[in-house]
Order: C-alpha cells, then sequence, then structure tokens
C-alpha cells in the first residue's frame, strides 16, 4: 500500500484524528451550550451525529498512537476497508447534520428574522457550533478520502 | 483503466446519468410547484443545486452517448480526473442542499407543526421534492465513487 498523507498509523493520520475529534466535541459543547436547542429535530440530529464522530475519531486516535507507539502498519486491506465505511457512513452523516441545521439558522435569521426579533435567541451560538461541525466534517472528509484511494490503489 | 459498473462511456455510466438527470429535474419540477417555496433560502439552494446536478448530468448523458454510439473510449487520466473533481464538488452540493432542505421540513413539520395547524401549507410537496433530491443525490453518489476508484486505479 502507498504511503500518503493522513494514512493509518502515521502521524498525519493521528493529528486529523484528532482535529475531527476536538472540532465534533466542541461543536457539541456550543450547541448544548445553547438555550432550546432541543426545540429544532435538526440540531439534535447535529449532537447525536458529532457524537457519533467523537467516538469514532476518538477511536481511531487510539489506533493510531498504538500503532505509532508499537511502530505496526495498519495498512492491511480488512482493516483499511472497514476505516473506509467507517469513515464514509460518518462523513455522510455528519455533512447532512451540519447541513440540517444549517438550512435550519439560516431559516431563523434570515427568512424568519427570528434572531433580530427576539434578543436571547442563541443565534451566534447555533452558527458556531455549526461551523465548527463543518470543520470536524472537512477533516474526516480528508481522512475517508485518503482511506478510499489506499483501498483503490492496492 | 478498469472496467467497472457505472465507468463513463458505458451503458451504466449512461443510464445513471440519465437517472440523476431525470431525478433531479423532477425534483426542480415539484418544488416550484409548491406554493411559497421561496420563503426559505434552502429551498431556493435545494432548486440551484439540483439545476446545476441537471446541467452536469445532462452534459456527461451527452458525452457518455456520443462514446456509445462513436465507440470511443472516455477512460483517459486527464478526462477521469476532471470528472471526479466535477462529480464531487456537485454530489457534495446536492447532498448538503436536501439535508438542508430536509432539516427546514421536518421544523415545519415536527417541531412548529405547520403542516398541520395551516391546511395550505404544501408540506407533501416539499417532502417529494426533496426525496427525488436524495435518490438523485444518490445516483450522483454512485458515480462519483466509481471515478474516484478509477483515478485511484490507474
Amino acid at each position: 500500500m502507498k504511503e500518503l498523507f493522513g494514512s493509518p498509523g502515521k502521524a498525519s493520520g493521528l493529528g486529523l484524528r484528532i482535529g475531527q475529534f476536538v472540532f465534533a466535541a466542541a461543536s457539541i459543547g456550543v450547541m448544548v451550550s445553547a438555550h432550546g436547542f432541543f426545540n429544532s429535530t435538526a440540531f439534535c440530529y447535529l449532537i447525536a451525529s458529532m457524537g457519533l464522530q467523537v467516538l469514532w475519531s476518538f477511536g481511531l486516535a487510539c489506533l493510531d498512537l498504538h500503532a505509532l507507539k508499537s511502530k505496526r502498519s495498519l495498512q492491511n486491506p480488512v482493516l483499511v476497508s472497514l476505516f473506509v465505511v467507517g469513515d464514509w457512513v460518518t462523513s455522510i452523516l455528519s455533512l447532512a447534520a451540519a447541513s440540517a441545521s444549517a438550512g435550519v439558522t439560516i431559516l431563523y435569521a434570515r427568512d424568519l428574522h427570528y434572531c433580530n426579533a427576539t434578543p436571547h435567541f442563541p443565534c451566534k451560538k447555533f452558527q458556531i457550533a455549526i461551523a465548527l461541525a463543518f470543520i470536524s466534517w472537512f477533516l474526516l472528509a480528508v481522512s475517508s478520502h485518503v482511506m478510499f484511494w489506499l483501498m483503490a490503489s492496492v
């Protein structure tokens, strides 16, 4: 298998996983701190999806760390296939959740003018949580493309 | 290059492109016929994104048809790279648009109870348009994965 930026068991791969984990956890933290987030299904779905991403990225970060410490390779076809499926499922769910939440926030802010009309409505927090979710998704998309490339180029 | 289901210049590839084109056009048609769709930015974005998908898929369907008729191969690295970039950009935009619209529709239907409270609110049409957009995105996702696989396995 080729050696690419972000390959499993490499320092760059570990960096990507830590980034995904940190941004997803931050997104959950900001969203949970926004008063009344549970009134919208899309925001609850964002928390669930980011929760799944936190678990997945944290698990793979531990695996990368173990591989780096013990100098073992994670690049065997079965493991990479497993990473590909997990990465793709998680990344599609994350993009869908971030987009659905963005759609709802834009509806509140631009179409219904809730953000200006209701001073205590936490629009800023919703926007920050969604921006963090998009950053986390972008890092996951990089990982999933690298995994798919590794699998295809065997 | 390998011969895969949905490769460019093959009958299966042409079928996928026609499916993407038809479902995206149907999604636009249903959304435009829903009264008041322009009040939500997400629904306008869905129409723009499906419009882009219609143009892209129609263009590639014509190219596939031409390749099939003239028995020419479209599988050269430059063309496939171009297809990969176009497919990925279009498919990410389509998934984001369909998810944003789904988030807004769920907000209307489940969270704000607009659909039951306002008899003339075209919730059913919004739902049908979004379902068609998701089908179109799924077909495009198949094409984009095949293209990426072809590019990676050169």
